[in-house]
């Protein structure tokens, strides 16, 4: 989740294409899917969004993301460059209704 | 999205059935599906979620999210009262990949 900031860069075409491939390709099948969502306002119209943008990575256990993502990690994080210089904010969920 | 905070009550069970069910029953079709996810961790395996809990509902458009959400809005809001004492975070975004 890339928090909304004033003057931030963020590249949502490179961030659709060819980041989340990329991701997809090193994870393999540990990485089920995944989704991504472009930040359009907060809950009251015309207000700025929490996040400019966000994806979803979806694996079988946090164990299968850990061996999937961890050998690759230093390249996917160092890709994140390449749309934005905003800092993501991540988090590990289990999915009670997927 | 629901901030994790030190303390504050957060029903899971409750957040996933009545709570979302309700959501779906009052916005019919306008809801054409949703997610519920429970934080774990951070990004670093330990650490403290950013939110306890999210969930994310799907519609065709935002203009068919207010259509079906508006209407009901007041009662859906205060259902959420019967599962945290947090206040949610909301915000709009469009699928780029879903």
């Amino acid at each position: 989740m890339s928090p909304s900031t004033p003057g931030a860069r963020f590249d949502h075409a490179y961030s659709r294409d060819p980041h989340m491939p990329l991701v997809q390709a090193r994870m393999g099948a540990a990485c089920r899917g995944y989704t991504v969502d472009k930040g359009l306002s907060g809950g009251t119209p015309g207000s700025d969004p929490t996040y400019v943008g966000m994806c979803h990575i979806f694996s079988d256990s946090v164990e299968a993301f850990q061996a999937g993502f961890g050998p690759h990690a230093e390249e996917i994080l160092a890709d994140i460059a390449n749309y934005t210089d905003l800092t993501p904010v991540m988090q590990i969920s289990e999915v009670v209704v997927g």
